[in-house]
């Protein structure tokens, strides 16, 4: 995805609110993104199959996924304790996702992916985290 | 808003993944739909100002605010771990976002109104919070 | 909705990329916020339904709402070719939806009161296109 | 992004509502992803140059591109007026946004990046468009 690369080193490190490890974010930005979009796609495929729960929470995932990458984009207003906080909530949400996903893996194809696309979200978060402490 | 009123009222509660206050989750839902509306309003007003900071964590808000309302309008996926870390990410970027605001309010009426708003949801999920407890 | 009057007034006219009428977009924004809301919440009751075509369509309907919503509430960076179209993509998407739920409003009350809500947006953005001419 | 190739073959073709040009709809998603991305972060790094129409554009255009993408990932409810006039929406505001950041590119390079993704975007759009017909 060298857009992103190429959009973040246009974003000079002086316009940042704090000093952030910018390969971290880089990659989790673009593992939200994926998550999201697997999560949107599970939710609509899970439609079929009668796994309403699953699909709930991937609905609630993909809006999830989507505002953490979002609040990484945004540098101009970046606060750290509602960064924090969101990315707690990003890593919650994630496992909630990926184990509703898991448990339905073996038989539905779009939900072992979206557990993938979580569990690699999580990581990225996680990583992400232990830059910012 | 009596069309939400209706809305819930034509969700039987056993359709709930858990025991919510449903009043308490109503009046967040609409505190959330405030916040996001006056956040979004006041992210572009402060364009011309040369309010950056501001604008930018109103974008934030609006998408956080946005995100929290539709988790709490699924039901079906709700998980209570993902609800609380949201919730605590909500009230984060709230009070955040109220603290820029008000540093403006006294010039700026957007801010004004938008601080409000986020102090108002700060406060309704804060109820919310404590029934979930 | 007093605190969406509140914020408008605070829009000085001037603000304004062109000349829009301004309680007509107050009334359009409102009724794309409430169509989003019924649709948010009326795709996850279909869910356990096995409604799939419904729920997904509402899933579409709430984001197209969102978004047709926060394009009015962004003067700046207004552009009247963009607005107009995606005024009529709102239109499409609300009689797509109305018409779907219309076909379950029978026996859910969910889809009775997010038809009404989606004829309601539609009718208030055709009133919003009558006065962009 | 083999995430998504993946997950789009694990959609059988028959979950569809009607036959869709599938390469051109996974290039269209991808490019709606990259626009989404370049315009949140141009309207987070315009912020701080008192760009006001352009962040106010770009805060648009990541809201229509997303929107549009999401759509295109629920096929279980595809409604092909629906997609037909949100497709017309996503070009509008994508010319729309890609003339304001042209204006901009000599100066500054997140505008050129976020040119060139809208124009990607609309590209993209305009053979999925064909491909509809």
């Amino acid at each position: 995805m060298s857009m992103m690369t190429d959009m973040m080193q246009s974003m000079s490190k002086s316009d940042m609110a704090m000093d952030m490890d910018m390969t971290a974010m880089q990659e989790c930005m673009e593992a939200c993104s994926a998550a999201a979009m697997a999560a949107t796609m599970c939710s609509d495929a899970d439609l079929g199959d009668g796994m309403a729960r699953c699909s709930s929470m991937c609905a609630n995932m993909a809006d999830v996924a989507t505002t953490m990458m979002r609040m990484m984009m945004r540098p101009m207003g970046m606060d750290m304790s509602a960064m924090k906080a969101m990315m707690g909530a990003c890593m919650a949400m994630g496992e909630a996702c990926a184990a509703e996903c898991r448990s339905h893996s073996e038989m539905a194809e779009h939900c072992r992916i979206c557990m993938m696309a979580c569990e690699a979200m999580v990581a990225s978060c996680s990583k992400m985290m232990a830059s910012m402490a």
